[in-house]
């Protein structure tokens, strides 16, 4: 197998929250690959055979643009999020010294803890959206790009109800827009403005964006993918590895207590979006999916702890029952980054969206369920697969177009 | 699918420690499941569809009897233990009362903490020998059995250089017995014996049996399949999962250390075995094979700490590298049951290889790495499989007949 | 020294809550030792010089009566706890069996979670008040006791707001009273009653109860003694010692992350208590007292998690700062028993109580803070000794007599 | 209280092994401090009440020197060890490049594991001891100090048995440094070389050096004060602690488990030092002297874990039972800075030694306590206190001249 020819050269990622710790770490990553000053190391799809990745674009053809609400350049910024060492902070710096935020829209309803100054005048719904599709258009000329992509990466809004009428079809979708609906919100604009762009959405976080009936049914009509939604980074990722063991072994999850403590910007609107969303949500069915039966005692808190950082740290209890019944705990304490083991996911779905385009893919790309905590599917009765090996194989399968062999998992 | 018919009702279980911890759990949860008094909890292949599991031999086919070196009846062993609970020993009671291990086979230059007097008089390598072949035949004829399985569940032997000229070919072996070689300990002899009655051999332990390139030949030469070794119940599965995931998300690990503590039996036996090898033995390759690349600090401790008898607890500290190297750490304790953990996996090896021998199975059944720690391999150069869902695939692809399909791990 | 004569031989303990998992243990505990099936092990006066305890009542001069939202004899209550284990239940069963609570003051809009059948019928606030008082005269007169103790181990109600103006003084709330006052819950009753009855109370519970200016002007002015608030068992027991360690090295404490997992009925009320109080109350000042400066970043969660029942379990994570600001993080993980830490510290504090009256003492004991969480000062300004063992010197010096020297800490 | 006039304003701190991680973060930190690059946080006595600390030398009062078996200077040795971060290292590094270690004593059969390359001539101990007085009175001369204290911070040495004759008496000795007996390492050299000086000496690590009968005798014959051995820093500090809180609540500790990786130099050292003497120590009796009880089965490791550097981890399970005999479990996790928890207490030591010495004390000084993991005793058969709270009181007593109250511990 030879390295495709037809692969871009110049691939535009268009990230909302482009001053972020995950976007500017995503940014100055690629920046050092470029000057060789980082490895690929993280980068799940760096090590992989060729048979997978050949009509990958390469890593080094991602360009960056994208809104946010505070407008320092990306070295400023990159500074206060305090995740690049100094070296690297100087090597990255002239470059992300050059990448200044374009305005961006916020809604103190939708995310009331992280305000900004850097603001798309919010004149009207249209108004806003057709100022994203004009800074997507300027974004592709001014850069010559061959293909561009979306990705959310903005703080975590407060939970919606997906199942308002306003949300159920394109057109009272349309019909809200032009009455400018306070149901709608940031991240749901910039999921409009991209579909309308022919432009491939990831939503990295767990705002509600393109998940929306409207939304999944303009994504089709036009012929764009998109993909969501919540990055599976660190506690939830180690969790669906630790539930599918658990279940090969038949051990019983009794319950499973997660806590996380955060420090960044993000955990602060992340801490704020839960305590909001308390009585409307239900629990997660992650694990439940993976082991095949419900937890009944299953909690996850999230903690906002300033002492932190971007340093993220999780504490898990597992409450499990083996053979006659007999109760074990496992526990796991994961001190992780934030941003470390966030941005390399990002980069991969760039390029994977870059190629779902390339291949004619349209709406929800399944085949990613990899990256995320909450993978999308077609409709809410289908529980996607949370097992990260069979998400793994599947993404694998589809890379290698071996459609007759869709390696799914075999077990009842 | 139907169950099948020829499915045999009455399948002997030949365990070498029978009254040992992970033994009397077995041989008590067999019991409470026939009794309705325990579930299928714990059993991995309980819950699997029949598709997989139809012509295994039921779990209340299992029958057991075996050598100890402690002359106990089973209740009062299993008392001792202290694993089972007060309801599940008086439940259990009158069954295991019933049960009696046969003189062992012992050795202290192989096994110098646990001594008991229940011992085969060593006269003779042969005479030994001899005597365990006695004991199957009498087994097998006095429980009217269909087919018999001997599983190695003894305490650890220290280890022994397996590359040894006397080990080397069924022909050296056969006249290093002849001359009561001190190379030769009753691990090997009790495998030797099984190979010589057709008896499919489990080794659980990690002591050197039927690993040697002598008993291999003579396992291939009679056309008994044989299996091992070490089972990996705990921390080690837990490691091949964790490994497994660090793998696909492309995380370095820069250095792993496990500690364990555990107080029961075997523990002393173990840590002592441990101690003893410590020069000779090169450092475990299990998460070696599934990172692709050798783990410089890489250190494993087994503690024997009295306070937690049969409750192991195991505590590692895995430090990883992530994107643009950044350093993270990741703390796994286990507080686990040995023997609850272990007598499940045992109960299916039994059921597995009563069914490999019946499907003519010969020598090494690498489809059944899933239950060990060093699976054995052909060769001393062939590096098993550790990751836990490729081996589990590897099993169910053997249980369904599913030749074409072998579910390979297709990743490079 | 020799033990004093007039020791009383028998000591009520009239304990509100009865039916509770630490009552239950604190009953069956000591007629466990009575019966000599249990050592004074985790007893804190037990092995002390006589020098301290030859004063105090022996632990078998303790006879136990109190209140129960829960009709059943503490035989049933125990089962249900499940703190005891088979042999403890059945050695201390018949004892047990014998106690049944008396109908208890209950009120679910201080107590929403916990609601028994077992109540007090409520017609006036005097008129519970009465019924409790003749309940300790009836416990006095039917089990002819030399002093009564009266101990609050009831579910904690939600926080009141001790400024208000029906608290201010003891006149106001008697008013209050009379006027049937929403403001007063059934634990100032209870604390009222025992007042009235010149009976030592001790609240063992966070709810608001003798620490009103009302109640403690009542104390005064009766000569009762009274002690608390909020038992220190087990998470917080250690932050105070740790904390003192951390400040005797002058390690600054960035941040305090304080969970705990809690699964019996006690857990429910408080985790319920908590929420409902999480606006009004202010940060525990109780580490900042011990490291002499305000720690920000300090948060205290307490999580009903079903699975745990009466095991607790706590986890801290503390994020310090050494020399040259270097920062190190301390996790501390506390798998504990609720009651079996509680149930020793209220048979200490009865023990206590009773020689604080035969001594003389009256109003706010704050020589026993080395039990409570949250130790009652004469005055809301005067911040309480929190280190343990300056706690623990005061009480020895108290017990020893020793008023020339109180053994204050000397330290700046 | 003032403070005092006769307080010295250079006072010398010579440093064995002043190139290692503790000794260059100890000399850094002075500098930084002279600067105002650092606060006074981590030094114990630095918030003290001038009562206490009026009459010791002032922290900038502080002039280093010392022996390497490394020639590099101390910037280029701390850019090695990586303790400080680039701010400081680029702050303190031109005071530090100043600074280059005089050649040291060395002996391979003494510590294996480290070897330098700037040795002085081991022609006979007599002359390694006439170099090493040597440079103490150069030190003094050329840096004009007012006095000089001797500090040992070399790696640890391997374990001598101090019972032997030659270490029995100073005339013993001195006929043993004659003959260059191979029992008498470099510790002990520089340790007879202090006393010869009248330089009080402190003695931080494990090694034998000054608690031999030979040298004790020495110090009290010369009127120099000694003080040691073993820094408390991390783990053993909290195991204090945690010990007397455990034995205050009367809980029982049934094991307890310590296990540390560390990974720097003086680890290395540390973990063969251990492994070698591992057959001829007896355990430590710090945590029995406190409970007032031996425990059985307490087992502290230390492992050298290369990824942590400077970086060590303690992990710490301690089995505990409390009322009725219930089993708890308490785990402690301290993720520390090796170096930035010893050099605080060296430099304390250095001020309280100096004091010391002014005001006449003799031989050991078992009022620093305090600092040690092994205080010093006047006689073997004399257990040490090891309560970190009561060995604060002590210091604080005698610092205050409060002869008359020694705050003795008047717990039985």
């Amino acid at each position: 197998m030879h390295i495709h020819d037809d692969r871009p050269s110049r691939v535009g990622v268009a990230i909302v929250g482009l001053g972020g710790a995950v976007a500017t770490t995503v940014v100055a990553g690629i920046e050092l690959l470029r000057q060789g000053n980082a490895t690929t190391q993280g980068l799940p799809l760096a090590e992989l055979d060729p048979t997978f990745t050949a009509e990958l674009p390469p890593y080094e053809s991602l360009i960056f643009g994208g809104w946010d609400l505070y407008a320092d350049n990306l070295a400023n910024a990159a500074r206060i999020h305090n995740v690049l060492t100094p070296a690297q902070l100087e090597q990255a710096g002239p470059a992300l010294e050059q990448i200044s935020p374009w305005p961006a829209a916020g809604n103190p309803n939708f995310c009331r803890n992280v305000e900004g100054e850097h603001q798309i005048e919010m004149v009207s719904h249209r108004a806003t959206v057709e100022q994203i599709c004009t800074d997507l258009r300027h974004f592709r000329q001014e850069q010559r790009l061959e293909g561009v992509v979306m990705v959310n990466l903005a703080s975590t809004e407060r939970r919606t109800d997906v199942s308002l009428p306003v949300f159920a079809s394109l057109d009272a979708f349309e019909r809200a827009l032009d009455a400018n609906s306070p149901e709608i919100g940031p991240a749901m604009l910039y999921a409009y403005a991209a579909i309308a762009e022919d432009t491939p959405y990831v939503n990295f976080t767990p705002s509600v964006a393109v998940d929306i009936p409207a939304l999944m049914e303009f994504a089709e009509r036009r012929g764009v993918p998109v993909a969501g939604k919540d990055g599976k980074t660190g506690q939830t990722m180690l969790k669906t590895v630790i539930a599918s063991a658990l279940r090969s072994r038949a051990l019983h999850v009794d319950g499973w207590f997660s806590t996380n403590i955060l420090g960044n910007r993000d955990g602060q609107a992340l801490a704020d979006a839960e305590s909001l969303q308390s009585k409307l949500t239900t629990k997660s069915t992650v694990i439940d999916q993976i082991l095949g039966y419900r937890v009944e005692d299953h909690v996850v808190y999230i903690h906002y702890y300033r002492p932190r950082g971007d340093n993220k740290e999780a504490w898990d209890n597992i409450d499990i029952s083996g053979f006659l019944g007999q109760p074990m705990q496992l526990k796991v304490n994961f001190l992780c980054r934030d941003s470390v083991l966030a941005a390399p996911l990002v980069i991969e779905l760039a390029r994977l969206m870059e190629l779902a385009q390339r291949r004619g893919m349209v709406g929800i790309q399944e085949q990613l369920g990899y990256f995320f905590k909450l993978p999308m599917t077609a409709a809410p009765e289908i529980v996607p697969e949370h097992a990260l090996h069979v998400q793994e194989q599947r993404m694998l399968a589809w890379l290698a177009n071996d459609v007759a062999n869709p390696l799914e998992r075999s077990v009842g």
